[in-house]
Protein backbone atom coordinates (compact mmCIF):
# COMPACT_ATOMS: atom_id res chain seq x y z
CA UNK A 1 0.00 0.00 0.00
CA UNK A 2 2.91 2.30 0.76
CA UNK A 3 4.84 1.57 -1.92
CA UNK A 4 1.96 2.54 -4.39
CA UNK A 5 0.39 5.26 -2.38
CA UNK A 6 2.33 8.00 -3.79
CA UNK A 7 5.08 7.88 -6.90
CA UNK A 8 6.20 11.11 -7.27
CA UNK A 9 3.22 14.21 -7.65
CA UNK A 10 0.99 10.99 -8.80
CA UNK A 11 -1.82 9.71 -6.26
CA UNK A 12 -3.13 6.73 -6.03
CA UNK A 13 -7.02 6.27 -4.48
CA UNK A 14 -8.58 3.02 -4.14
CA UNK A 15 -11.47 4.10 -1.90
CA UNK A 16 -14.73 5.73 -3.41
CA UNK A 17 -14.83 7.55 -0.28
CA UNK A 18 -11.37 9.56 -0.62
CA UNK A 19 -11.88 9.82 -4.63
CA UNK A 20 -14.83 11.93 -4.24
CA UNK A 21 -13.61 13.88 -1.18
CA UNK A 22 -10.85 14.56 -3.91
CA UNK A 23 -13.34 15.31 -6.84
CA UNK A 24 -15.44 17.81 -4.27
CA UNK A 25 -12.67 19.73 -3.31
CA UNK A 26 -11.10 19.98 -7.10
CA UNK A 27 -14.73 21.32 -7.83
CA UNK A 28 -14.81 23.54 -4.93
CA UNK A 29 -10.87 24.94 -6.05
CA UNK A 30 -12.87 25.47 -9.58
CA UNK A 31 -9.87 23.03 -11.14
CA UNK A 32 -11.30 21.43 -13.70
CA UNK A 33 -10.90 17.68 -13.57
CA UNK A 34 -10.74 15.53 -16.88
CA UNK A 35 -10.99 11.53 -16.33
CA UNK A 36 -9.62 8.26 -18.72
CA UNK A 37 -11.71 5.28 -17.78
CA UNK A 38 -9.53 2.14 -18.52
CA UNK A 39 -9.36 -1.68 -17.63
CA UNK A 40 -5.58 -0.93 -17.04
CA UNK A 41 -3.15 -2.98 -19.23
CA UNK A 42 -2.29 0.42 -20.76
CA UNK A 43 -0.97 0.88 -23.85
CA UNK A 44 -0.01 3.87 -26.53
CA UNK A 45 -3.51 3.99 -27.10
CA UNK A 46 -4.88 4.28 -24.06
CA UNK A 47 -1.78 6.77 -23.16
CA UNK A 48 -2.61 8.84 -25.87
CA UNK A 49 -5.56 9.45 -23.98
CA UNK A 50 -3.76 10.49 -20.98
CA UNK A 51 -1.39 12.68 -23.04
CA UNK A 52 -5.00 14.71 -24.11
CA UNK A 53 -6.56 14.99 -20.55
CA UNK A 54 -3.53 16.49 -18.65
CA UNK A 55 -3.23 19.01 -21.87
CA UNK A 56 -6.65 19.90 -21.71
CA UNK A 57 -7.55 20.12 -17.70
CA UNK A 58 -6.16 21.15 -14.55
CA UNK A 59 -6.45 17.16 -13.25
CA UNK A 60 -6.16 13.90 -14.92
CA UNK A 61 -7.70 10.82 -12.96
CA UNK A 62 -7.18 7.56 -14.69
CA UNK A 63 -9.31 4.89 -13.57
CA UNK A 64 -8.31 1.02 -13.61
CA UNK A 65 -10.85 -1.19 -12.98
CA UNK A 66 -11.39 -4.17 -15.03
CA UNK A 67 -15.18 -3.99 -14.99
CA UNK A 68 -16.77 -7.37 -14.50
CA UNK A 69 -20.18 -6.38 -15.55
CA UNK A 70 -19.28 -5.79 -18.94
CA UNK A 71 -17.79 -9.54 -19.39
CA UNK A 72 -20.23 -11.73 -20.61
CA UNK A 73 -20.06 -15.72 -19.28
CA UNK A 74 -17.39 -17.33 -20.82
CA UNK A 75 -15.26 -14.13 -21.53
CA UNK A 76 -11.89 -13.31 -20.85
CA UNK A 77 -12.55 -11.50 -17.17
CA UNK A 78 -10.23 -13.85 -15.43
CA UNK A 79 -7.62 -13.91 -17.69
CA UNK A 80 -8.03 -10.37 -18.66
CA UNK A 81 -4.25 -8.85 -17.99
CA UNK A 82 -3.57 -7.18 -14.48
CA UNK A 83 -0.51 -4.92 -14.43
CA UNK A 84 -1.23 -2.26 -12.01
CA UNK A 85 2.63 -1.56 -10.95
CA UNK A 86 3.51 -1.48 -15.03
CA UNK A 87 0.14 0.58 -16.02
CA UNK A 88 1.76 3.41 -12.97
CA UNK A 89 5.11 3.35 -14.11
CA UNK A 90 3.50 4.59 -17.68
CA UNK A 91 1.21 7.02 -15.92
CA UNK A 92 3.90 8.81 -13.98
CA UNK A 93 5.76 10.26 -16.51
CA UNK A 94 2.71 11.54 -18.43
CA UNK A 95 1.85 14.20 -15.04
CA UNK A 96 -1.24 11.58 -14.72
CA UNK A 97 -2.85 13.40 -10.98
CA UNK A 98 -4.67 10.78 -9.74
CA UNK A 99 -4.67 7.00 -9.98
CA UNK A 100 -8.06 5.85 -8.85
CA UNK A 101 -8.02 1.43 -8.82
CA UNK A 102 -10.77 0.36 -6.82
CA UNK A 103 -11.19 -3.51 -5.78
CA UNK A 104 -13.90 -4.86 -6.92
CA UNK A 105 -15.81 -4.84 -3.98
CA UNK A 106 -15.63 -1.21 -3.79
CA UNK A 107 -17.52 -0.74 -6.91
CA UNK A 108 -19.48 -3.47 -6.79
CA UNK A 109 -20.61 -4.30 -3.07
CA UNK A 110 -22.90 -7.20 -1.97
CA UNK A 111 -26.17 -6.24 -3.48
CA UNK A 112 -25.04 -4.25 -6.22
CA UNK A 113 -28.18 -4.39 -8.73
CA UNK A 114 -28.78 -1.06 -10.44
CA UNK A 115 -28.43 -1.62 -14.17
CA UNK A 116 -28.26 1.02 -17.20
CA UNK A 117 -29.02 0.76 -20.57
CA UNK A 118 -28.81 2.54 -23.84
CA UNK A 119 -31.35 0.60 -26.05
CA UNK A 120 -30.98 0.32 -29.62
CA UNK A 121 -27.58 1.34 -29.93
CA UNK A 122 -26.31 -1.45 -27.32
CA UNK A 123 -27.89 -4.23 -29.70
CA UNK A 124 -25.94 -3.61 -32.57
CA UNK A 125 -22.55 -4.85 -33.95
CA UNK A 126 -20.74 -5.70 -30.78
CA UNK A 127 -23.94 -5.92 -28.59
CA UNK A 128 -25.41 -8.61 -31.04
CA UNK A 129 -22.54 -11.08 -29.33
CA UNK A 130 -21.84 -9.64 -26.06
CA UNK A 131 -25.64 -9.16 -25.20
CA UNK A 132 -24.24 -7.75 -21.74
CA UNK A 133 -21.69 -5.26 -22.22
CA UNK A 134 -22.73 -2.10 -23.13
CA UNK A 135 -25.21 -2.16 -20.15
CA UNK A 136 -21.55 -2.73 -17.87
CA UNK A 137 -20.20 -0.14 -19.44
CA UNK A 138 -22.92 2.24 -19.27
CA UNK A 139 -23.13 1.42 -15.42
CA UNK A 140 -20.00 1.59 -14.53
CA UNK A 141 -18.79 4.92 -16.54
CA UNK A 142 -21.52 6.49 -14.70
CA UNK A 143 -20.61 5.27 -11.27
CA UNK A 144 -16.96 6.87 -12.03
CA UNK A 145 -18.24 9.88 -13.42
CA UNK A 146 -20.57 10.60 -9.98
CA UNK A 147 -17.35 9.47 -8.26
CA UNK A 148 -14.67 11.40 -9.89
CA UNK A 149 -16.97 14.48 -11.72
CA UNK A 150 -15.02 14.64 -14.65
CA UNK A 151 -15.34 17.70 -17.16
CA UNK A 152 -14.11 15.60 -19.83
CA UNK A 153 -14.11 12.04 -20.41
CA UNK A 154 -11.61 10.31 -23.09
CA UNK A 155 -12.36 7.18 -24.85
CA UNK A 156 -10.83 5.79 -28.13
CA UNK A 157 -12.30 5.15 -31.45
CA UNK A 158 -11.12 2.09 -31.41
CA UNK A 159 -14.19 0.94 -29.23
CA UNK A 160 -16.38 3.26 -31.37
CA UNK A 161 -19.55 1.75 -31.10
CA UNK A 162 -18.77 2.35 -27.08
CA UNK A 163 -18.15 6.13 -27.52
CA UNK A 164 -21.84 5.85 -29.46
CA UNK A 165 -23.03 4.92 -26.62
CA UNK A 166 -21.73 6.71 -23.48
CA UNK A 167 -22.50 9.85 -25.62
CA UNK A 168 -26.47 9.04 -26.38
CA UNK A 169 -26.32 7.95 -22.14
CA UNK A 170 -24.64 11.61 -21.21
CA UNK A 171 -26.84 13.17 -23.77
CA UNK A 172 -30.09 11.20 -22.76
CA UNK A 173 -29.18 11.26 -18.87
CA UNK A 174 -28.36 15.00 -19.01
CA UNK A 175 -24.88 13.95 -17.59
CA UNK A 176 -22.62 17.24 -17.32
CA UNK A 177 -19.72 15.75 -19.07
CA UNK A 178 -17.93 15.86 -22.59
CA UNK A 179 -17.04 12.97 -24.06
CA UNK A 180 -13.94 13.56 -26.00
CA UNK A 181 -13.04 10.57 -28.55
CA UNK A 182 -9.44 10.00 -29.58
CA UNK A 183 -7.92 8.13 -32.74
CA UNK A 184 -7.13 4.77 -32.84
CA UNK A 185 -3.50 4.19 -31.96
CA UNK A 186 -2.21 1.73 -34.11
CA UNK A 187 1.27 -0.65 -33.90
CA UNK A 188 3.74 0.06 -36.61
CA UNK A 189 2.14 -2.48 -38.88
CA UNK A 190 -1.21 -1.87 -38.45
CA UNK A 191 -2.52 -3.42 -35.62
CA UNK A 192 -5.15 -1.61 -33.35
CA UNK A 193 -3.73 -1.63 -30.29
CA UNK A 194 -5.21 -3.38 -27.62
CA UNK A 195 -4.86 -5.07 -24.15
CA UNK A 196 -6.29 -8.48 -25.90
CA UNK A 197 -3.04 -8.23 -28.57
CA UNK A 198 -1.40 -10.21 -26.10
CA UNK A 199 -2.94 -13.13 -26.04
CA UNK A 200 -2.64 -13.86 -29.68
CA UNK A 201 0.18 -15.77 -30.91
CA UNK A 202 2.46 -14.99 -33.63
CA UNK A 203 0.57 -16.87 -36.52
CA UNK A 204 -2.42 -15.08 -35.12
CA UNK A 205 -0.86 -11.85 -35.01
CA UNK A 206 0.37 -11.90 -38.44
CA UNK A 207 -3.39 -13.08 -39.49
CA UNK A 208 -5.06 -10.22 -37.31
CA UNK A 209 -3.23 -7.86 -39.31
CA UNK A 210 -5.25 -8.40 -42.36
CA UNK A 211 -8.05 -6.47 -40.30
CA UNK A 212 -6.66 -3.01 -40.79
CA UNK A 213 -5.33 -3.73 -43.99
CA UNK A 214 -8.83 -5.01 -45.37
CA UNK A 215 -10.57 -1.60 -43.29
CA UNK A 216 -7.46 0.16 -45.35
CA UNK A 217 -8.41 -1.08 -48.86
CA UNK A 218 -12.13 -0.85 -48.70
CA UNK A 219 -12.06 2.38 -47.39
CA UNK A 220 -9.90 3.90 -50.81
CA UNK A 221 -11.80 1.36 -52.82
CA UNK A 222 -14.74 3.33 -51.56
CA UNK A 223 -13.51 6.94 -51.66
CA UNK A 224 -12.13 6.37 -54.76
CA UNK A 225 -15.47 4.73 -56.13
CA UNK A 226 -13.79 1.16 -57.24
CA UNK A 227 -15.84 -0.37 -54.61
CA UNK A 228 -19.94 0.82 -53.83
CA UNK A 229 -20.30 0.38 -49.80
CA UNK A 230 -23.21 -1.92 -50.28
CA UNK A 231 -20.19 -4.27 -51.87
CA UNK A 232 -18.51 -3.21 -48.68
CA UNK A 233 -19.55 -6.36 -46.31
CA UNK A 234 -17.90 -8.83 -49.22
CA UNK A 235 -14.72 -6.78 -50.14
CA UNK A 236 -13.26 -7.07 -46.50
CA UNK A 237 -14.62 -11.13 -45.84
CA UNK A 238 -12.42 -11.51 -49.07
CA UNK A 239 -9.71 -10.33 -47.56
CA UNK A 240 -10.02 -11.73 -43.94
CA UNK A 241 -11.13 -15.05 -45.40
CA UNK A 242 -7.33 -15.11 -46.35
CA UNK A 243 -5.88 -15.59 -42.67
CA UNK A 244 -6.31 -19.60 -41.62
CA UNK A 245 -6.35 -18.55 -37.52
CA UNK A 246 -9.30 -15.98 -38.42
CA UNK A 247 -11.87 -18.57 -36.87
CA UNK A 248 -15.20 -16.47 -36.76
CA UNK A 249 -16.24 -12.88 -38.03
CA UNK A 250 -18.81 -11.62 -36.35
CA UNK A 251 -19.28 -8.67 -38.13
CA UNK A 252 -17.30 -6.87 -41.59
CA UNK A 253 -19.70 -4.44 -43.30
CA UNK A 254 -20.26 -0.23 -43.55
CA UNK A 255 -22.59 0.95 -40.96
CA UNK A 256 -24.14 4.61 -40.66
CA UNK A 257 -21.93 5.79 -37.72
CA UNK A 258 -24.67 7.62 -36.14
CA UNK A 259 -27.33 4.39 -35.73
CA UNK A 260 -25.09 1.55 -36.63
CA UNK A 261 -27.20 0.00 -39.16
CA UNK A 262 -25.78 -1.80 -42.17
CA UNK A 263 -25.52 0.52 -45.50
CA UNK A 264 -27.59 -1.54 -48.08
CA UNK A 265 -27.24 1.17 -51.06
CA UNK A 266 -28.54 3.74 -48.84
CA UNK A 267 -26.93 6.87 -50.67
CA UNK A 268 -24.74 8.29 -47.86
CA UNK A 269 -22.90 11.31 -49.98
CA UNK A 270 -21.79 13.73 -48.37
CA UNK A 271 -21.92 12.19 -45.44
CA UNK A 272 -19.45 9.59 -43.75
CA UNK A 273 -19.61 6.09 -43.44
CA UNK A 274 -18.24 3.38 -40.96
CA UNK A 275 -16.25 0.25 -41.82
CA UNK A 276 -16.21 -1.98 -38.49
CA UNK A 277 -14.96 -5.38 -37.58
CA UNK A 278 -14.98 -7.81 -35.42
CA UNK A 279 -13.43 -11.23 -35.74
CA UNK A 280 -11.39 -14.08 -33.73
CA UNK A 281 -8.48 -14.66 -34.26
CA UNK A 282 -7.65 -18.22 -32.20
CA UNK A 283 -9.75 -17.84 -29.62
CA UNK A 284 -8.81 -13.88 -29.16
CA UNK A 285 -11.62 -11.49 -30.04
CA UNK A 286 -10.28 -8.56 -32.16
CA UNK A 287 -11.93 -5.32 -32.95
CA UNK A 288 -11.24 -2.60 -35.31
CA UNK A 289 -12.87 0.36 -37.26
CA UNK A 290 -12.09 3.08 -39.61
CA UNK A 291 -14.53 6.51 -41.46
CA UNK A 292 -14.50 6.61 -44.44
CA UNK A 293 -15.51 10.07 -45.86
CA UNK A 294 -17.72 10.58 -48.92
CA UNK A 295 -17.38 14.02 -49.42
CA UNK A 296 -16.85 14.14 -53.38
CA UNK B 1 -45.49 31.94 -20.24
CA UNK B 2 -45.00 35.91 -19.19
CA UNK B 3 -48.35 35.39 -16.64
CA UNK B 4 -46.36 32.29 -15.20
CA UNK B 5 -42.51 33.83 -15.69
CA UNK B 6 -42.40 35.00 -12.48
CA UNK B 7 -45.33 34.79 -9.27
CA UNK B 8 -43.62 36.88 -6.06
CA UNK B 9 -40.11 35.08 -6.01
CA UNK B 10 -40.87 32.00 -7.37
CA UNK B 11 -39.38 31.25 -10.63
CA UNK B 12 -40.56 29.28 -13.41
CA UNK B 13 -38.11 27.33 -15.65
CA UNK B 14 -39.42 24.88 -18.56
CA UNK B 15 -35.67 24.18 -20.49
CA UNK B 16 -32.98 22.09 -19.23
CA UNK B 17 -30.45 24.75 -20.14
CA UNK B 18 -32.34 27.58 -17.84
CA UNK B 19 -32.63 24.94 -15.37
CA UNK B 20 -29.08 23.78 -15.52
CA UNK B 21 -27.21 27.35 -15.35
CA UNK B 22 -29.71 28.02 -12.50
CA UNK B 23 -27.55 24.81 -10.49
CA UNK B 24 -24.73 25.59 -11.61
CA UNK B 25 -24.75 29.17 -10.61
CA UNK B 26 -26.03 27.97 -7.12
CA UNK B 27 -23.91 25.48 -6.58
CA UNK B 28 -20.79 27.70 -7.72
CA UNK B 29 -21.94 29.95 -4.87
CA UNK B 30 -22.35 27.43 -2.92
CA UNK B 31 -26.23 27.48 -1.84
CA UNK B 32 -27.47 23.97 -1.37
CA UNK B 33 -30.54 22.67 -3.42
CA UNK B 34 -33.31 21.03 -2.13
CA UNK B 35 -35.48 19.03 -5.13
CA UNK B 36 -39.25 17.98 -4.50
CA UNK B 37 -39.87 16.02 -7.99
CA UNK B 38 -43.49 15.79 -8.41
CA UNK B 39 -46.46 15.00 -10.75
CA UNK B 40 -48.00 18.29 -10.10
CA UNK B 41 -51.79 17.79 -9.06
CA UNK B 42 -50.12 19.09 -5.98
CA UNK B 43 -51.80 17.89 -2.19
CA UNK B 44 -50.78 18.48 1.05
CA UNK B 45 -48.81 15.03 0.73
CA UNK B 46 -45.92 17.01 -1.76
CA UNK B 47 -46.60 20.12 -0.06
CA UNK B 48 -45.29 18.40 3.54
CA UNK B 49 -42.23 17.87 0.89
CA UNK B 50 -41.89 21.10 0.18
CA UNK B 51 -42.09 23.03 3.40
CA UNK B 52 -38.99 20.25 4.29
CA UNK B 53 -37.20 21.31 1.32
CA UNK B 54 -37.44 24.99 2.13
CA UNK B 55 -36.57 24.88 5.83
CA UNK B 56 -33.21 22.56 5.12
CA UNK B 57 -31.72 23.99 2.35
CA UNK B 58 -31.00 27.84 0.47
CA UNK B 59 -33.27 27.11 -2.49
CA UNK B 60 -36.13 24.74 -2.93
CA UNK B 61 -36.99 23.47 -6.96
CA UNK B 62 -40.19 21.61 -7.48
CA UNK B 63 -40.27 19.92 -10.30
CA UNK B 64 -43.57 19.13 -12.09
CA UNK B 65 -43.76 16.66 -14.54
CA UNK B 66 -46.36 13.88 -15.43
CA UNK B 67 -43.19 11.25 -16.62
CA UNK B 68 -44.74 8.91 -19.32
CA UNK B 69 -42.40 6.57 -18.88
CA UNK B 70 -43.49 4.97 -15.46
CA UNK B 71 -46.88 4.84 -16.87
CA UNK B 72 -47.52 1.23 -18.76
CA UNK B 73 -50.10 0.21 -21.49
CA UNK B 74 -53.60 0.91 -20.03
CA UNK B 75 -52.42 3.00 -17.46
CA UNK B 76 -53.55 6.70 -16.55
CA UNK B 77 -51.60 8.76 -17.91
CA UNK B 78 -53.84 10.23 -20.87
CA UNK B 79 -56.27 11.45 -17.53
CA UNK B 80 -53.49 12.30 -15.43
CA UNK B 81 -54.95 15.57 -13.56
CA UNK B 82 -52.56 18.73 -14.78
CA UNK B 83 -53.40 21.72 -12.75
CA UNK B 84 -50.07 23.29 -13.12
CA UNK B 85 -51.66 27.17 -12.32
CA UNK B 86 -53.22 25.64 -9.03
CA UNK B 87 -49.90 23.81 -8.32
CA UNK B 88 -47.83 26.90 -8.59
CA UNK B 89 -50.66 29.11 -6.56
CA UNK B 90 -49.97 26.13 -3.82
CA UNK B 91 -46.46 26.56 -3.99
CA UNK B 92 -46.15 30.00 -3.78
CA UNK B 93 -47.01 31.05 -0.01
CA UNK B 94 -44.56 27.97 0.64
CA UNK B 95 -41.64 30.34 -0.36
CA UNK B 96 -40.99 27.92 -2.97
CA UNK B 97 -37.56 29.24 -5.37
CA UNK B 98 -38.08 27.41 -8.58
CA UNK B 99 -40.81 25.53 -10.29
CA UNK B 100 -38.81 23.30 -13.20
CA UNK B 101 -41.94 22.45 -15.45
CA UNK B 102 -40.18 20.99 -18.60
CA UNK B 103 -42.48 19.71 -22.00
CA UNK B 104 -42.50 16.14 -22.44
CA UNK B 105 -40.25 16.86 -25.99
CA UNK B 106 -37.87 18.55 -23.10
CA UNK B 107 -37.22 15.36 -20.99
CA UNK B 108 -37.42 12.46 -23.50
CA UNK B 109 -36.55 14.06 -27.43
CA UNK B 110 -37.22 11.83 -29.77
CA UNK B 111 -34.78 9.12 -30.14
CA UNK B 112 -34.43 8.95 -26.17
CA UNK B 113 -33.37 5.64 -25.43
CA UNK B 114 -31.76 5.06 -22.25
CA UNK B 115 -33.25 3.09 -19.11
CA UNK B 116 -31.90 3.11 -15.80
CA UNK B 117 -33.17 -0.51 -13.77
CA UNK B 118 -33.06 -1.16 -10.26
CA UNK B 119 -33.53 -4.50 -10.42
CA UNK B 120 -34.84 -7.09 -7.63
CA UNK B 121 -36.57 -3.97 -5.21
CA UNK B 122 -38.35 -3.27 -8.87
CA UNK B 123 -39.60 -6.44 -9.35
CA UNK B 124 -41.50 -6.22 -5.85
CA UNK B 125 -45.14 -5.28 -4.79
CA UNK B 126 -46.31 -2.58 -7.62
CA UNK B 127 -43.30 -3.00 -10.02
CA UNK B 128 -45.15 -7.39 -9.78
CA UNK B 129 -48.24 -5.13 -11.64
CA UNK B 130 -46.74 -2.34 -12.61
CA UNK B 131 -43.52 -3.93 -14.92
CA UNK B 132 -41.87 -0.54 -16.38
CA UNK B 133 -43.11 2.01 -13.79
CA UNK B 134 -40.29 2.12 -11.57
CA UNK B 135 -37.57 1.88 -14.62
CA UNK B 136 -39.28 4.78 -15.49
CA UNK B 137 -39.38 6.30 -12.03
CA UNK B 138 -35.45 5.72 -11.80
CA UNK B 139 -34.70 7.32 -15.07
CA UNK B 140 -36.63 10.26 -14.80
CA UNK B 141 -35.34 11.08 -10.89
CA UNK B 142 -31.87 10.37 -12.36
CA UNK B 143 -32.15 12.98 -15.17
CA UNK B 144 -33.76 15.69 -12.59
CA UNK B 145 -30.87 14.94 -9.91
CA UNK B 146 -28.16 15.71 -12.92
CA UNK B 147 -30.36 18.93 -14.24
CA UNK B 148 -31.03 20.30 -10.56
CA UNK B 149 -28.02 18.88 -8.67
CA UNK B 150 -29.92 18.99 -5.20
CA UNK B 151 -27.91 18.32 -2.14
CA UNK B 152 -31.43 16.67 -0.95
CA UNK B 153 -34.40 15.30 -2.86
CA UNK B 154 -37.53 14.49 -0.70
CA UNK B 155 -40.12 12.15 -1.52
CA UNK B 156 -42.87 11.00 0.62
CA UNK B 157 -43.45 7.25 2.17
CA UNK B 158 -46.97 6.39 0.44
CA UNK B 159 -44.87 5.45 -2.49
CA UNK B 160 -42.83 3.34 0.03
CA UNK B 161 -41.24 1.10 -2.30
CA UNK B 162 -40.64 4.32 -4.60
CA UNK B 163 -38.08 5.07 -1.96
CA UNK B 164 -36.47 2.33 -1.45
CA UNK B 165 -35.90 2.00 -5.15
CA UNK B 166 -34.48 5.50 -5.24
CA UNK B 167 -32.48 5.34 -2.34
CA UNK B 168 -30.64 1.93 -3.40
CA UNK B 169 -30.32 3.68 -7.05
CA UNK B 170 -28.87 6.76 -5.23
CA UNK B 171 -26.10 4.32 -3.43
CA UNK B 172 -25.35 1.72 -6.01
CA UNK B 173 -24.54 4.46 -8.69
CA UNK B 174 -22.44 6.79 -6.17
CA UNK B 175 -24.93 9.84 -6.72
CA UNK B 176 -24.31 12.92 -4.27
CA UNK B 177 -27.94 13.30 -3.08
CA UNK B 178 -29.61 12.94 -0.03
CA UNK B 179 -32.88 11.22 -0.42
CA UNK B 180 -34.76 12.71 2.26
CA UNK B 181 -38.28 10.45 3.23
CA UNK B 182 -41.16 12.06 5.08
CA UNK B 183 -44.35 10.64 6.57
CA UNK B 184 -47.65 9.96 4.20
CA UNK B 185 -50.07 13.02 5.07
CA UNK B 186 -53.36 11.49 5.38
CA UNK B 187 -56.78 13.07 4.98
CA UNK B 188 -58.98 14.05 8.23
CA UNK B 189 -60.92 9.94 8.02
CA UNK B 190 -57.61 8.25 7.38
CA UNK B 191 -56.86 8.10 3.81
CA UNK B 192 -53.64 8.45 2.22
CA UNK B 193 -53.78 11.54 0.09
CA UNK B 194 -52.96 10.98 -3.47
CA UNK B 195 -53.26 13.08 -6.74
CA UNK B 196 -55.49 9.85 -7.56
CA UNK B 197 -57.93 10.36 -4.97
CA UNK B 198 -59.73 13.11 -7.67
CA UNK B 199 -60.70 10.12 -9.88
CA UNK B 200 -62.85 8.41 -7.00
CA UNK B 201 -66.69 8.63 -7.00
CA UNK B 202 -68.24 9.31 -3.37
CA UNK B 203 -69.15 5.25 -2.97
CA UNK B 204 -65.64 4.19 -3.69
CA UNK B 205 -63.95 6.85 -1.59
CA UNK B 206 -65.89 5.45 1.18
CA UNK B 207 -64.47 1.65 0.25
CA UNK B 208 -60.83 3.07 -0.21
CA UNK B 209 -61.28 4.27 3.97
CA UNK B 210 -61.29 0.28 4.78
CA UNK B 211 -57.25 0.40 3.61
CA UNK B 212 -56.00 2.95 6.26
CA UNK B 213 -58.45 1.20 8.69
CA UNK B 214 -57.33 -2.39 7.71
CA UNK B 215 -53.25 -1.29 8.32
CA UNK B 216 -54.25 0.38 11.59
CA UNK B 217 -55.90 -2.44 13.12
CA UNK B 218 -53.42 -4.98 11.85
CA UNK B 219 -50.68 -3.27 12.85
CA UNK B 220 -52.29 -2.65 16.33
CA UNK B 221 -53.06 -6.71 16.08
CA UNK B 222 -49.60 -7.02 15.26
CA UNK B 223 -47.84 -4.86 18.24
CA UNK B 224 -50.13 -5.81 20.60
CA UNK B 225 -49.60 -9.63 20.00
CA UNK B 226 -53.17 -10.99 19.05
CA UNK B 227 -52.47 -11.28 15.03
CA UNK B 228 -49.14 -13.46 14.17
CA UNK B 229 -46.83 -11.69 10.88
CA UNK B 230 -48.08 -14.68 8.64
CA UNK B 231 -51.69 -13.79 9.35
CA UNK B 232 -51.44 -10.35 8.38
CA UNK B 233 -52.26 -10.67 4.87
CA UNK B 234 -55.66 -12.95 5.89
CA UNK B 235 -56.75 -10.29 8.36
CA UNK B 236 -56.14 -7.05 6.02
CA UNK B 237 -58.02 -9.38 3.34
CA UNK B 238 -60.87 -10.04 5.54
CA UNK B 239 -61.54 -6.31 5.99
CA UNK B 240 -60.85 -4.95 2.93
CA UNK B 241 -62.92 -7.83 1.08
CA UNK B 242 -66.41 -5.73 3.16
CA UNK B 243 -66.15 -3.11 0.64
CA UNK B 244 -67.98 -3.84 -3.05
CA UNK B 245 -66.08 -1.14 -4.94
CA UNK B 246 -62.75 -3.01 -3.38
CA UNK B 247 -62.23 -4.71 -7.25
CA UNK B 248 -58.46 -5.91 -7.23
CA UNK B 249 -56.93 -6.70 -4.43
CA UNK B 250 -53.45 -6.55 -5.85
CA UNK B 251 -51.15 -6.72 -2.63
CA UNK B 252 -51.90 -7.18 1.15
CA UNK B 253 -49.59 -8.21 3.42
CA UNK B 254 -46.48 -7.96 5.81
CA UNK B 255 -43.30 -7.47 4.31
CA UNK B 256 -39.71 -6.88 5.11
CA UNK B 257 -39.22 -2.98 5.22
CA UNK B 258 -35.86 -3.27 3.70
CA UNK B 259 -36.09 -6.56 1.01
CA UNK B 260 -40.15 -6.47 0.18
CA UNK B 261 -40.21 -10.22 0.68
CA UNK B 262 -43.53 -11.11 1.76
CA UNK B 263 -42.95 -12.44 6.00
CA UNK B 264 -43.83 -15.42 6.10
CA UNK B 265 -43.54 -16.18 9.61
CA UNK B 266 -39.79 -15.73 9.84
CA UNK B 267 -39.13 -13.53 13.13
CA UNK B 268 -39.09 -9.75 12.98
CA UNK B 269 -38.82 -9.36 16.25
CA UNK B 270 -36.60 -6.24 17.34
CA UNK B 271 -37.04 -5.07 13.97
CA UNK B 272 -39.96 -3.29 12.00
CA UNK B 273 -42.08 -4.49 9.28
CA UNK B 274 -43.89 -2.98 6.44
CA UNK B 275 -47.40 -3.16 6.10
CA UNK B 276 -48.56 -2.64 2.39
CA UNK B 277 -52.04 -2.79 0.08
CA UNK B 278 -52.16 -2.07 -3.17
CA UNK B 279 -56.38 -2.63 -4.48
CA UNK B 280 -58.32 -0.57 -6.95
CA UNK B 281 -61.53 0.74 -5.64
CA UNK B 282 -63.79 1.01 -8.80
CA UNK B 283 -60.76 1.55 -11.77
CA UNK B 284 -58.71 3.89 -9.45
CA UNK B 285 -55.15 1.79 -8.06
CA UNK B 286 -54.26 3.14 -4.78
CA UNK B 287 -51.73 2.01 -2.77
CA UNK B 288 -50.88 2.72 1.54
CA UNK B 289 -47.99 1.25 3.94
CA UNK B 290 -47.84 1.50 7.37
CA UNK B 291 -44.60 0.60 10.03
CA UNK B 292 -45.17 -1.89 11.98
CA UNK B 293 -43.10 -1.53 15.27
CA UNK B 294 -42.22 -5.40 16.85
CA UNK B 295 -39.84 -3.76 19.44
CA UNK B 296 -41.11 -5.50 21.78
Amino acid sequence: MCEKQEKGKMKVVETIKEMKEMSNRLSFEGKSVGLVPTMGALHEGHLSLVRASVNENDVTIVSIFVNPMQFGQGEDFDQYPRTLQEDMEKLLPLNTDVVFAPAMDIIYPEGFNTHIEVRKLSDKLCGAFRPVHFGGVATVVTKLFNITKPAKAYFGLKDYQQTLIIKKMVKDLNMDVEVITCPTIREKDGLAMSSRNKYLTSEERKDALLINKALTKVKRGIEEGSISTDKASEKLREILCTGSHITDIQYASAYDPETLEEINGKSFVGRSILLAIALKAGKTRLIDNISVNLNR
